[in-house]
């Protein structure tokens, strides 16, 4: 077994991460939450506290939350998306997730969110850029990046999307919501950040171009 | 009744927060103006003055300014748009109000302003970051946001506003003109500023997505 | 008769100027130039010279031309467009000229450029940011922004603009090429580009947004 | 014959040329590498190690390759897209590559490879832009972007490649992949790269307002 990471570099990193995120304009508001596992067993995550701007939270004002989503150390309150960040550290084996609101992420999440039941999916596919996930090798594959339908009961949410989690191209969409990410560490996190969230925006403009051909 | 807040602190909060504006392209040129309660009992409201590039105002060049619009103390002009934060931190109980130029709320302000009367208004619904402003708690709502007629002369510009302030939603547009946001203080301004600006920045691209459905 | 301003705060006001503007995107590659007034008497322009990136200029590069456009004073040359620039201080007036190929202003500066010779003109109204351009006190104004066709032959190109510069809103467009906007002193140039690039980029969404109501 | 160039400073100006590549998003994620030429007599290309975030780099983790693509100094693989950047280097004579993965490019490199074969190009004309790559001298004129069809095989994509890299615009796209840009040296190189990643979004626009006036 692991020993538990150091806090501080931890905290610093994430700090850090949160800012340049903010600064992209993918966590505008109090949107967003972004976490890291600092020990696996008994599972303890480190993430901003609920209800702040996130390009601006100092390292030590991070919360460290438990297994079941109780704040162990620090001030504030957990958010309930933590639950979800849970579910995939838990499910995926991530290390880090990353949970954004971009402008392409919930337009996406939207129009391909299934009228029946809010559901969806989305391809990406041809993009030498999927080769910044892990496991891909090459541009020639088809990658399906999963929609759920959105809702504010979180438990709820985290079981309708931990049998996608092993499949998921370490991303998911919430409907009209925005992206989670994660990967092992947080360097990993923050690379496929950056990739999904350039697919996306990519994604959107081909959807432009292809209704000019018509 | 509360203590006047130190002029200090406030000014460089507001100061640094109008350069971050200035740096997203929201206050381009001389546009937009931004201001801070400093006390309420009489009112005196600290803004930058009139006609300057608002993203390289430092603090001790904010004017401060009573409830009739006069300029209490500082360099230069108070601008006519003080009438209109005046009339929002008297009747919404705002402590902070941020009035964005830009490209989106400029475009659907004059978009949703009816040929009539030049009135209107823009519906956001089902999209998670519209918790982002204060006592909304899910994203199955719906939120109007109300769009006024431009008028130079800001004496009726407020007197118009100000029976919408109760219920409009931390924000209003002016049309072809921009954003009012406000809050409680000025990080609850920021706050709504910047979900307000996310939301009308995604309401365009889903215009624009809607038409290619068609 | 004002005597000649210091040069080197000049020069680095224009020096950091130059860096903002490279920093929105607006003078890319070796794109665009920039200069301001010295003295008048005999005239000297300061600005930066040809063929370099213009976001990285230190001061002590910018060099110093005369009403003839021969260097008197640096390394370098004297780019060709250092006619136009000359030809907008000796006829508008103008203490600072701010030439830049952003996107929205190549993209409409062909679009209203007329087949048969090249020339044009776009027109701005209603829209609060106008108010921003020296002279304009309401929204409820149009302005028309001169587009010329445009030409290596930077005498000839002179000539054809000289005309058009006193009824200029402070700026014009070369088709294809980019803006040129200038003002009494170099704040008032900075805050005219911001206001004519904002409003360009305004211009190019609204022409979007009409072709969907279509 | 050149002497070698001292390897810290061109160092430090690839590693500060790639974050200011990163801060504009054309190298998201681990997308895109980047080149300089250490010495040609035999060749040494100083550049970036495969599979990390190219917009932190520092200079002491830059690695050295020579002419077959071999590590001779520093931690970490060479890209497999280090046989392109080699073929470039001798082929064109460029002394620096930049390989960038932007919005515009990978859309456009898509948009204009011919589904028989995944070649094609882009064609560019008419725009003062042209004239910041090495050779052009007026905007009349039109120039020809070579688009290839993306392979896994790099040893088959450079031999396709390299035919075309004397009459190359100083660049040339992948299909769904990307921009190279290269120069005579790094800073001529990262003009190519503004100028032409300034055209590849420029088209895109017109592309957009062309099917609007349809």
């Amino acid at each position: 077994m692991a020993a538990p990471k150091a806090i501080e570099p931890l905290a610093q990193q994430l700090s850090e991460a949160m800012a340049a995120i903010h600064h992209r304009g993918w966590c505008d508001g109090t949107g967003g939450n972004f976490s890291c596992v600092l020990q696996r067993n008994p599972l303890q995550l480190l993430m901003a506290p609920s209800g702040v701007p996130k390009g601006a939270v100092r390292p030590e004002e991070l919360i460290l939350v438990d297994g079941s989503g109780d704040v162990l150390r620090g001030q504030g309150r957990a958010s309930a998306e933590t639950l979800l960040h849970l579910a995939i550290v838990q499910h995926s084996g991530a290390g880090a997730v990353l949970h954004t609101h971009s402008q392409a992420g919930t337009l996406l999440s939207r129009h391909y969110s299934r009228e029946k039941d809010g559901h969806g999916a989305l391809e990406l596919h041809d993009l030498e850029m999927l080769k910044g996930l892990e496991g891909i090798r090459t541009h020639a594959c088809s990658v399906h990046l999963p929609v759920l339908a959105n809702d504010q009961d979180l438990a709820r949410l985290s079981m309708r999307a931990t049998p996608m989690l092993a499949d998921a191209p370490h991303g998911l969409l919430i409907a009209g919501h925005g992206l989670y990410a994660w990967g092992q560490g947080l360097p990993q996190a923050q690379r496929h950040l950056e990739i999904l969230e350039f697919l996306l925006e990519q994604h959107w403009r081909q959807l432009l171009l292809q209704a000019l051909k018509r």
